[in-house]
């Protein structure tokens, strides 16, 4: 099929789901008609750029790309300032010949994790109306799961890819914190913000991920099987006590049981106090939403929600010494999740204790207690479907490498999800 | 000559110094003969830990020492708590058969360049009595330059161990962000600390280094003589916009014309804001020294200068977005410089820009201009001597390396420091 074929049948499958799904906030019909094209004429000569040369991409609204606003969730309407430039990441996808169909819902700020927008209305699970798909880039999870794109960016602060990913049944990576450069991003918190893909697998993060850190010379990497057999794996036991849903337990259990590796050894996250670095983390977000946000806030107080204002206002009272001590709890929780990789490759659990929820529900406290430590950590983390909950929504296993493990957590992600495949796990529980 | 032999000469120097330099706070005279005793047996039997094997160390009061205080050159007399274990840089040394003589005088908490410690006195300048000795590791410095050690450890927050080394005419090693462990180290600023070694030259620091980075494996690591032909250095151009005194311009521009390399390119900081990063990096100190000291000050406020908690209280009164601010500035300070090495090899600066004054003068405000933007970089960076003032008082020449060139740079500054010998600019201005 040519570029245009699928840029058009997408575009007007977007167009489709807006009522229903609101994944997008912006949509670029003509850039990406024009850049499919482009695509198709490369591709008849024979000179694509890269594999995904021609197949579509969409970003999260806290990402610049040029010439296309940049809301971050915020209450802009059409009046959200236009990006001059690409972030690098978005370049190099450019580079790549991929193309951009727009730009992603997500929860306000990127702080908050329902992906319930004020300002733009709910973006809602694909996989079922009226609940959440996570976030904070419910978009990206959305789209990428809805069939919008052949891959979405976001971002994750605590677990902004991966809970999505997760409540919506694909596969998200968090880089590390060195990992992909976060420039052209909205600041939500330095210490802890990631820019990350989503995408329908495992296997199209790892093909994805050389472009998108600018090692790809826009050469195709060989692909590669890894042995789930010589892995030595850290496995959560202590599922209950971070509040883990009975379904999602039985099912991460299982695996745990059959999974080849060189070894088990138990994860036990009871020295973490989840409330306390949940406050932490959440204030460094709040401080700093008062350095970014500060002009465009006095400016245009109308753009901001009253919930995110009382989020922001709590940020500017507090003492420059607690922030120091919520960045040390921070820290210290990071540096506890580092030790755990001392004698093992890779650390594995479930994604995010739930599987979506109605909207009308009360937001667990516990969504981001898996994934933010990783955050933390700086450690690369990815998300990959598990399995299915009664209800039939899916849920998402967690694997965290090593600091610049990038390449072995993709290539060990791709051989797990082959894995689960052949042993029928993913469809469990 | 043998370890006990050196040992107790240099104990006997140390009584000998304390009435004019000041620079030891604790001495452990028996834990050092003890340790030199040993020191001998194993030379004597032809297997030495290292070729520091029976050598003797100095550790600044804010290093933890097992056994010994650590009053951070707070007022504690002889009450300080005693270090149950040493911190790694520490042990690595004693591993490697180093003597530990005691601790160090220092600027209270570290936070100051001039060493003139109101609960202990002054650690004078060996090379000036009545002069400072550069600070915050001033007893480091001291110790070095009056050869009461064969080498020192110094903490290096915004220049600490570089300006001493550069007003006591001896070498001095700040690592970059990852380089050395702080683990036992009381923490200043944890964006900025660093812990690194002084010792009499360039040479002594780089066959230090494995030791300190655990890498050594009690190896002596092979000598390296690097070609200063192939070097691409950025050489600071505007001595006078940064306040560097004349005899120290001229010097330094006397060396920039005649050293040999593969291209000089200009560096030049007037797109820093010296003043206003010294306040933001300052700030970071005060409101971090909130947390780090706060039980210490409620339980005995007495061991904190008026002056110090009069910084203090600053930094509790600031707010949480403030201190936001303050690291956005330091964090764009230091992206600044990273790129200032894009297309050379090292940067070259004065240390400092004057050489040491007299403890009775002013404090010159821009004593750590040139030292603190390495910190906020994260980058190694070394101090080596460049000459004297025709008052015959030493300065230094800084070279800065890019993230990881630890090895590299000491590799450079060692073929600097001989290339600075066979020239005589060792001894101009």
């Amino acid at each position: 099929m040519s570029s245009q074929a699928l840029t058009a049948r997408t575009l007007a499958a977007i167009a489709d789901s807006q009522q229903g799904i609101n994944a997008f906030l912006y949509i670029d019909r003509e850039g990406a008609m024009n850049a499919a094209r482009e695509a198709d004429v490369r591709r008849r000569m024979g000179k694509p750029l890269s594999m995904f040369d021609g197949l579509t991409c969409a970003v999260k609204d806290n990402i610049d790309v040029a010439g296309m606003p940049t809301s971050n969730g915020l209450g802009y309407g059409d009046t959200a300032p236009l990006a001059r430039e690409d972030a690098p990441v978005v370049a190099r996808l450019r580079a790549a010949g991929v193309i951009i169909l727009g730009k992603l819902n997500m929860h306000e700020v990127a702080l908050g994790a329902t992906n319930d927008n004020p300002h733009w209305g709910r973006c809602e699970n694909p996989l079922r109306a009226g609940y959440t798909p996570g976030g904070s880039s419910g978009g990206s999870g959305a789209a990428v799961a809805a069939g919008l794109c052949a891959f979405a960016l976001g971002t994750d602060t605590m677990g902004s890819v991966r809970i999505p990913a997760s409540y919506c049944g694909v596969a998200g990576l968090k880089p590390g914190r060195e990992g992909l450069t976060t420039a052209g991003v909205t600041r939500l918190c330095r210490q802890l913000d990631t820019v990350g893909p989503l995408a329908r697998s495992a296997r199209d993060l790892r093909e994805l991920w050389p472009i998108l850190n600018g090692t790809a010379n826009n050469q195709v990497p060989p692909a590669r099987r890894t042995d789930l057999g010589s892995v030595r794996w850290a496995v959560l036991e202590d599922c209950a006590g971070v509040g883990v849903e009975e379904g999602i337990s039985e099912a991460f259990r299982d695996l745990a049981k059959r999974l080849p590796g060189a070894g088990h050894v138990p994860l036990n996250f009871s020295a973490i106090d989840f409330s306390a670095i949940r406050r932490a983390g959440l204030l460094l977000c709040e401080a700093e939403a008062n350095v970014t946000f500060s002009a465009e806030r006095q400016r245009q107080p109308q753009l901001f929600s009253e919930q995110l204002r009382g989020l922001m206002q709590w940020g500017a009272e507090r003492s420059a010494p607690e922030l120091v001590q919520a960045s040390d709890k921070v820290q210290a929780a990071g540096d506890w999740l580092r030790q755990q990789l001392q004698n093992v490759d890779f650390l594995l659990t479930p994604t995010a204790p739930q599987t979506a929820f109605p909207f009308e529900q009360a937001v667990p406290v516990n969504q981001a207690n898996l994934t933010s430590v990783a955050n933390m950590a700086g450690l690369p983390a990815i998300s990959i479907p598990l399995g299915d909950s009664a209800e039939g929504l899916p849920f998402g296993l967690q694997v965290i490498g090593a600091v610049g493990s990038e390449v072995a957590l993709l290539a060990i992600s791709v051989a797990l999800q082959e894995w689960l495949a052949e042993h029928d796990l993913a469809v469990t529980a």
